[in-house]
């Protein structure tokens, strides 16, 4: 079927650049993008028309970390450290999810919360459960939710409710994955939650699988000093962090590593040679008090950035919100800095939440012709129609930036997942 | 008229205390408060209640700091610093303001976006325009918003389209204060806008007026390095920022001083000396790169600080959202500080936003018997219902501290204002 949505298309084709088409078309078939122009083709004069007005056409959102247990304490109790944090809060509530009905009353809420704020591509944590984690991929697909979902391994320094042996910690990864193969759009990767909570046996047997079966892997890297110090007591053959992950098979094409915010020069170099992706989570990293990721430079250095809302410690998990606390995050960074590192602008935070995501999973950039639509149409129209009668109409490119800050899943109008509207 | 509003009852009676009543009353005669009671008193029992449920009754919010005229341009264009910002964007925005209907059109949204968040006191700045600014205190005392208001001066260092001569400065703000006193709930204030736009003669006349009037006055002090030594340029007799506001009979009690980001040990100790209060606008120094004030040190200094949204330098008008960022803020000075400074937590927060902000109108802290309630019941059960059936139940507080960060316009189920009941 030939059909196609109007309205103002603002696509992000590379790192801080915006192409615009003002109240241009955007061709689908059957879900799948012909092109974005700005009249009508004559051949495409059959297509059946979506109009959506004044309205702004986005690429819909890759929230690429994020803690799907932690959903129910969003903006709870982070007033201590990441490692007291976790213990005090995020320990006892992830244990809640051996309870399936209790997954699914949470999970399911969280999806509809994702599709409502035009998130349609994750990298996705579960919880130690096998059964929980499998229910969490069915509810995201069902969802019309993509993208990859991990059973966390944790086999060491967790509270005993929470801790599975190593062995178990295999077989169940193994039933897991055996289990995998029913999703249409949902994908298992490799979990091992951080460096302290696994063993170097555990660390060597999912190095194995991922190498044996191709798959990816998600974890945390360098996030907080006390952290990082704990792994160096841990592996002290290691000189780095990532270096402890690389021992074990895990530092490899399309790692996902969160927050690297204390990674020096050194430990991005092996980022960038290694391909591993550099998920930055601003919002967790200011209310842990961990420090602000030195973004700019590992942009420079052309690493491949992506953006994580990673609740709970990150507490907003709107990707346009989490855009401008992006933007407000390298403001501090300009702070600490002394005004020499240059802030990111809202075409870059813009690219790095859609198509720097997207490419994670093989798409390109922007809105690729040949590829199911992943989009969200923002109507705006309630927090911008004062300016209109006034001074200073504002651009479609400010009109962007002021949703990052304004905008909520009110103003999200439709979402539409891999080639499908889902909202 | 004997009224109860019955639901969870937080106060802020102290910096950092909370006073809950599980699911108490809180007695009204004709909109004065009688009392909060955990059982409704036998002397009351023929009052009629109006029963929340579940939701908190909170003190409704005091933005003592923002901005009217800059409602239409929040989240836009933060990628400058202060004064290439005023220059670029917020100066050509202001003289819209000569228009009367594009103010009304403008002030009558945002009157109607601070009622629907919660907020019923402010210290507002108007523009230079007399009509306009009479316009947005009709607006505003209409809507049932209490405070201040002032009609702006500058007559220098301003684009020719906004600055007015001296002359023309104290007549208008003769005119205006002539036309004030016709409003039940909101009074002017002084407003020079800041020192480099106002000529001495100018301060000078603000100051007089000031004291033959009892008016109260507010102004900017020490937001920017680059503002700080232009000010320094201009008044090279005065050793401080703020010594310019004393030369002229501006620096004393009540008059508020927005931001004091870069206020070091002496000028905090001026400001406590001559009952300036501090208002802090976290947001708005974030977005503009400016810094962090030094709240922590204020606050065991005994200042008197209050919360502002600062739109449109900060871009955020609802003041929950303000207090969860005024938290992130002090994050940020944790890092700056090595950890050695103690992060802002969410009771001191909603104490800055609601009480210390009462008491600058002269009012008691919490719900003061014998005061007209100003107050919002907030309605949290579509984001804290899933915790409720696992692990963790959240405590009053918590659900207050995750109000701060997830609840919007949406969850505000209702407003009191001075007495009565504006949403």
């Amino acid at each position: 079927m030939l059909t196609a949505l109007r309205a103002n298309i603002i696509a992000a084709p590379a790192l801080g650049k915006l192409e615009i088409t003002e109240y241009g078309y955007l061709v689908l078939q059957d879900g799948v993008t012909l092109g974005v122009f700005p009249t009508l083709p004559e051949i495409y004069k059959t297509a059946q028309i979506e109009d959506f007005g004044d309205a702004l056409l986005l690429q819909s959102f890759a929230d690429m970390h994020l803690h799907a247990p932690q959903f129910p304490m969003v903006g709870m109790g982070m007033d201590i450290p990441l490692l007291d944090w976790l213990n005090t809060y995020t320990f006892p509530l992830e244990a809640a999810f051996k309870d399936i009905e209790y997954a699914r009353a949470v999970y399911t809420q969280l999806a509809a919360t994702l599709i409502n704020n035009g998130t349609t591509r994750v990298c996705m944590y579960g919880t130690i459960h096998t059964d929980a984690t499998l229910l969490l991929m069915r509810i995201l697909d069902d969802a019309g939710i993509t993208g990859y979902v991990g059973k966390v391994n944790m086999d060491r320094n967790a509270p005993d409710y929470l801790c599975e042996s190593t062995g178990e910690s295999l077989r169940e990864t193994l039933r897991w994955l055996g289990e995998c193969e029913r999703f249409r759009n949902i994908r298992p990767m490799l979990t091992p939650r951080f460096v302290p909570s696994c063993t170097g046996e555990l660390m060597g047997g999912i190095g194995r699988l991922a190498a044996a079966r191709g798959l990816y892997i998600q974890s945390h890297l360098s996030e907080n000093r006390s952290e990082m110090a704990w792994v160096k007591e841990l592996h002290p053959d290691c000189g780095q962090y990532w270096e402890t992950y690389e021992k074990y098979g895990l530092w490899k094409d399309h790692t996902i590593m969160a927050h690297c915010v204390h990674s020096d020069a050194r430990e991005r170099a092996a980022m960038r040679e290694h391909g591993v992706y550099m998920c930055h989570c601003a919002d967790s990293n200011i209310n842990l008090a961990s420090g602000i990721a030195p973004v700019r430079a590992m942009l420079d250095e052309g690493l491949r950035v992506v953006l994580g809302s990673d609740i709970a410690g990150g507490s907003q998990l709107p990707m346009l919100s989490v855009c401008a606390q992006s933007i407000r995050a390298s403001k501090m960074r300009r702070i600490l800095t002394g005004w020499t590192e240059e802030i990111l602008t809202p075409a870059e935070v813009y690219y790095l939440a859609t198509s720097a995501g997207a490419q994670y999973f093989g798409g390109g950039t922007g809105f690729p012709v040949g590829e199911p639509l992943h989009a969200l149409v923002l109507d705006d129209k309630g927090f911008s129609k004062t300016v209109r009668t006034g001074a200073n109409p504002p651009t479609l490119a400010q009109r962007l930036e002021r949703a990052m800050y304004l905008a909520d899943s009110r103003h999200i109008a439709a979402v539409f997942s891999a080639g499908r509207r889902v909202k």
